[in-house]
């Protein structure tokens, strides 16, 4: 009802900053929003996967005539049938490394072999079950920092997608599981070592753990040889489009990529994931196909990167870091996926948000026999902040300085250089510490405690660079009644980007943002857009958006000149088309694009003049209270303070605030993957541990400072992942601050404190 | 498998004049292409409609109670309910006159009173003969001249929609059956007609027939409060649109009309049919509702225009048209629809293709109890120059004069103004004429026979005013990869428009037609068009979308400049984008609006300088065999012959020619309603004669005049219409010509020359 009435009396203009609720709220709440998972086309198939029961190895044989005798099924779908319809069957946006079913090897647990299609999806289930197949078993890797030097390689041969340049060295490599190796270099880093004070190395691990968006992954293909038309959960539709292009051989105008409403993604359906298989079946069945996993089969689909980082750094006499190297092996599994853009994007910021003049870096994509790992909201930068923050703490402690003292001493500034010599520009790292200190209460002494429960707080901060170059266009369409639709390819998976961008075309052309209608996403009509991805939508789409609007708001004018309207005039919109047409009749179309100005990494030094349009700077503060007998973590309070620019839509913005801090909670205390051997053994939300409600911090803030991005659509850049970065270091360096313990890999849950603090006092827990 | 192999080869340019196989064909002859008589959506409801068994009646009850429980039924609606949720449940293109359902009285015979809403539609169909209506009948109108001046009155009071500025007057009139009186005054026909050599007078009478496309009419309706979505059978979505957003009160963002495949129309798909009723059901039951009529039903839905035209000339000694008086009486129905404008915009032309100082035209749209009628294929003029050239060929055979050279001394030849004062230009009369002549052997003796058979021929010219003034808007979208997606309005219900337009994008860009994909149409999507009509849209819309690919073009050759191409450069787009954009990413997007100037009709006079952006000008021949004892007529030849200025696709245009003088020769011979008090009593296609494959004229030509329309898009223009409008009088010309007897009432069967020839032999036929 809120949105009725809201746009009854909206005042018109002043759209930008106004809390304007969610414009899809009301359909989904009431049940009447359709999601691919939901979708049903007529005479549409549905698949089961039969899937790979060991990590590694050559297939013998997969025997398929039980199932395909089993009445009501349509077809059973291998590699060979696959390559009867698509000769060359491998996809993906770095490497053309995943084959749309496993082809000659399987090389994670869970990989899909064959496939069932069936009218019933349960009759496919159950012949799913009839498949048998036979593997000779081969040595697998599964650790990130062995998959370097391993002598089992995940892959024969190395097949860089052509995409980016960065990998085409690449080509035909053999005998490794080094997808990319990024690489920066300022200063002499082994010099400054050497004449440090103080020099500091520690070893962070983060776990593997998912995605799990409340919609799991769903693709609707229905294949007609004049073109096909794709229903898929994406973030990427623009993606997803050239990619069946190019497999298909086919323009990209013969394929049509429709995204319905999307139950959430948080990176986990960017690029191309079930689409081809989709695609591929559809082709053979030349009826619409449909594949959608169950919650369990996530596990098997795509997964945040484990990480190991090694970090070293050199401090001089006064506290200054003057040195650091940055070590970090990210654990791509079975297929690169995106993980070596996410291995390079956050590489650049391995550092953290400190001026350093000499810094090493080198961040490692893996293969390794597990699940794929791809991009989970935060684009690699959470595992980095949560090894660099910890790494600040443990320094402040060990040179008895207070810990934001030290942070003040060596914070990268406005002005001074990036590590990679692009300067900084609309970054208030010190606003966001300052605005935090304050919140936390940092200046005040903390009662600790002394009984079983003690209490402890801690704090980090961090800083991200958006990727780059992306390219984002919109088209802004007028009616002769003056009702407006935006085309607009930006995926709105619950984060709200429809409003914020019907704000920002209501603000340029003066009308309530509840009256500008946001096209459902459809390649044949909403313009391209590279993704919704790593915060980038609000600045990147928003400029376009920005630029649309203003291109049909100049146009209008045109138009009142052009039917002798005086220059200011008020005329209303469908009087001018009225007075143009002779009815209400016409449009004004408006078109927008945007990509930012870049310079690429030079390659051997990744050093950049412009590596980004924008920097993402936030940090959190937590206060814990950790039961000293049991292990047991209390997070009392949990702030997070970041610089976004300007807000457009600040209830939206605090949600997102909260909501990305609390999934990042999640992977910091509870969520694991557990594998045994290439096994997972919790695929399923019984045993795989998400928050609940009781989990969520007794006190929770979210706050963003009063700055402005001076090259942001009105002042504005990115929110839906920044708050993630820093509530792992923040926790960890809490509970060292409580109970003087310092967890070095996630999760922190009981039995780590406890751990960790059997071996503080001398009595290791042992296996028992 | 044409297009296909086409597509590879097709030369690049020259994309005009090319038969390009039609780009849909493929999935309509496979049956991939989806119509919305075959859509389904999930949770959708059926509807079964209870219509009215008398012409003209007060409903005293509906009593729907046995209906409402027959199990599966979900809801039964009158107008109380729909009045509910639509406050002012009337609609209608020129008149807010047709009720939802009927209101208080009844109007025809057919009209809808309840419906039926059920998931099963058998289920609907069986209540629907559980609802049981009484009616207190009152006196009803059938015939068109009667109804002018008839005491009985269809409406009480009448209620323009305020869209003409020539009905306002009309606003709550009362005590009249006239909808619209059309008048044209040029000279002094008086006057002329005393002066006259000769003074001849007819009058000709068309009969009540049916456009009978493919597709039945059907509309699904999904009404959520957030917004609207119609899947409708429409020729003008934006025309739905704008009427639907009325009728609720909102903006026309909230309202999206998606028209998928259309399985033709003819006409009758055009402005609003089942669309209101659709949206109100849908409102009702808050699920998806389909309302989707039977072949029987598309008699009570809407049918062409009978008609009864008096005409008289004055002729000078030398055989010069001096004076002409028309009168012409539109039997509309029980609802205008677009009745008035068809009245207005054929009667302007009612003096047909000559040259005559003093003109007098009265075209009167008249309410009737009978099925609504509105456009068909011809917008009036097909029973307009049945009249004309019927009456032209009396006179010249009353004077003795050739028939070709009696037309050629009254020809309204190029520059000189027509009796609206707009001057003709890109008129090829005398062409047309002249290739008729010489394609039906004119100048050479014909053997008429001698025994039962007998043979002549005959010929008829027309003109036609497109519909002005009208608006289209079109958008080209071209992607990274160089591939061109096209967003047009223009419904392509068979008549090949995608094909043509896809050729005109081609031919601009330097592309083939098959590369361009035309995009289906979706209000949300496709920018604004007046509607599919009247042969509008080669011209309208041709060049909105030729504006928009030199849009387009002329952004690549900026985009060129800007990444430092020289000019003339020929760099492949695909390579320009990556120039650009880093990448596979972005778009150009030209836009393209066209509107004609037009001067409108004078009031009172109906002059004005500039009536029409074009003229259509056709004529056609034939030659029959007439058996004098049965009266069967067989067509031994049937020649079209058009000025369509320049042909986009010759192919298309070839079968639109002979589409068109099929579905003429259809009502010229077979087709009638059968009413009885106003019941139609041949309401299947049992009893329906339509024409058959051996019905085809023994010899058929379908040809065009080489010439240019020169303010048309690559100088052309529409071809849709243009040859029915002769072929009624060509054979009622050439009948005469065979056996002498002078037929003047549609259709032209074996039984009315039967008893023509019983007459002229003085032993007319009982009624036995």
């Amino acid at each position: 009802m809120a949105t009725i009435t809201d746009q009854g009396t909206a005042k018109v203009g002043a759209q930008v900053g106004r809390s304007v609720p969610r414009l899809e709220g009301r359909d989904k709440v009431t049940g009447r929003a359709e999601y691919t998972h939901t979708m049903r086309l007529s005479g549409m198939l549905h698949v089961k996967l039969f899937r790979s029961t060991v990590a590694h190895g050559r297939i013998k044989s997969v025997d398929t005539s039980a199932a395909k005798k089993l009445p009501g099924v349509a077809h059973v779908v291998t590699i060979e049938d696959v390559r009867k319809v698509i000769p060359d069957p491998y996809y993906g946006p770095a490497f053309h490394d995943q084959p749309i079913l496993a082809d000659g090897k399987v090389r994670f647990v869970g990989e899909p072999v064959a496939a069932v299609l069936a009218a019933d999806p349960h009759v496919a289930e159950q012949a799913a079950q009839l498949i048998v197949a036979e593997y000779e078993e081969l040595p697998a890797v599964y650790d990130e920092v062995e998959a370097l030097t391993s002598k089992v390689h995940v892959h024969d041969v190395l097949k860089p997608a052509g995409t980016f340049a960065d990998l085409k060295h690449l080509k035909d490599a053999k005998g490794t599981n080094l997808a990319l190796d990024y690489r920066l270099r300022r200063g002499d880093v082994d010099k400054a070592f050497a004449s440090a004070a103080h020099v500091f190395e520690h070893e962070f691990r983060t776990q593997k753990v998912l995605h799990l968006s409340f919609e799991p992954h769903a693709t609707i293909a229905d294949y007609k040889d004049s073109g096909v038309t794709l229903h898929t959960a994406s973030q990427g539709p623009s993606f997803v489009r050239t990619e069946i292009a190019r497999l298909l051989g086919w323009p990209e105008n013969k394929v049509r990529i429709k995204v319905p409403y999307l139950g959430s993604g948080y990176g986990s359906k960017l690029y191309i994931k079930l689409e081809a298989l989709a695609l591929a079946l559809s082709m053979i069945a030349r009826l619409p196909v449909k594949v959608a996993l169950t919650m369990e089969e996530m596990f098997y689909q795509i997964t945040k990167h484990p990480s190991t980082f090694r970090i070293k750094s050199g401090v001089d006499k006064d506290g200054k870091i003057i040195a650091r190297k940055c070590e970090v092996y990210w654990n791509g599994g079975a297929y690169a996926d995106i993980g070596p853009r996410v291995t390079q994007k956050s590489g650049l910021t391995a550092s953290g948000p400190y001026d350093i003049d000499n810094v090493w870096i080198d961040s490692y994509a893996l293969y390794t026999n597990m699940t794929p790992a791809g991009a989970l909201r935060g684009f690699g930068v959470p595992q980095l902040v949560w090894a660099y923050e910890s790494h600040t703490d443990m320094i402040a402690r060990a040179l008895k300085i207070d810990a934001v003292e030290f942070r003040r001493k060596n914070l990268l500034r406005e002005g001074r250089p990036h590590p990679t010599g692009t300067v900084l520009k609309d970054a208030a790292i010190e606003k966001v510490l300052d605005r935090l200190v304050e919140r936390i209460n940092w200046k005040q002494p903390m009662d600790r405690g002394t009984g079983v429960v003690r209490r402890g707080r801690g704090l980090g901060i961090a800083i991200k660079a958006v990727i780059s170059p992306t390219t984002s266009v919109a088209i802004v369409n007028v009616s002769a009644d003056g009702s407006v639709a935006l085309y607009c390819g930006t995926i709105d998976m619950g984060q709200g980007s429809d409003t914020a961008m019907a704000q920002m075309v209501g603000e340029v052309l003066n009308m309530p943002a509840e009256s500008v209608r946001v096209v459902q996403r459809d390649t044949d009509v909403t313009p391209y857009d590279m993704g919704t991805l790593g915060s980038r939508s609000l600045f990147h789409m928003g400029h376009a958006v920005r630029r649309a609007a203003e291109d049909a708001q100049e146009k209008l004018k045109a138009l009142a000149c052009e039917v002798g309207e005086p220059e200011g005039s008020n005329i209303p919109i469908p009087a001018l088309f009225v007075k143009k047409y002779g009815m209400q009749a016409g449009n004004v179309i408006g078109t927008g694009i945007y990509k930012p100005d870049y310079v690429p990494p030079a390659p051997g030094t990744g050093l950049s003049s412009n590596v980004t349009p924008f920097w993402m700077i936030s940090g959190a503060g937590a206060e814990v209270e950790v039961d000293t007998e049991t292990g047991h973590i209390k997070i009392a309070k949990l702030i997070s303070v970041l610089d976004i620019g300007k807000s457009i839509n600040p209830k939206i913005v605090e949600t997102q605030i909260s909501g990305a801090a609390l999934m990042q909670l999640g992977f910091t205390m509870f969520e694991k993957m557990h594998l045994d051997g290439g096994q997972v053994t919790n695929a399923s939300l019984a045993d795989y541990k998400i928050p609940g409600f009781h989990d969520v911090p007794t006190a929770m803030e979210n706050l963003t400072v009063d700055v402005t991005q001076s090259n942001g659509p009105f002042g504005a850049k990115g929110v839906g992942e920044v708050s993630t970065f820093c509530v792992s270091p923040a926790i960890a360096n809490a509970i060292d601050d409580a109970v003087g313990v310092r967890l070095m890999e996630l999760p922190l849950n009981p039995e780590s404190v406890l751990r960790a603090l059997r071996v503080k006092a001398g009595k290791p827990l042992g296996d028992e």
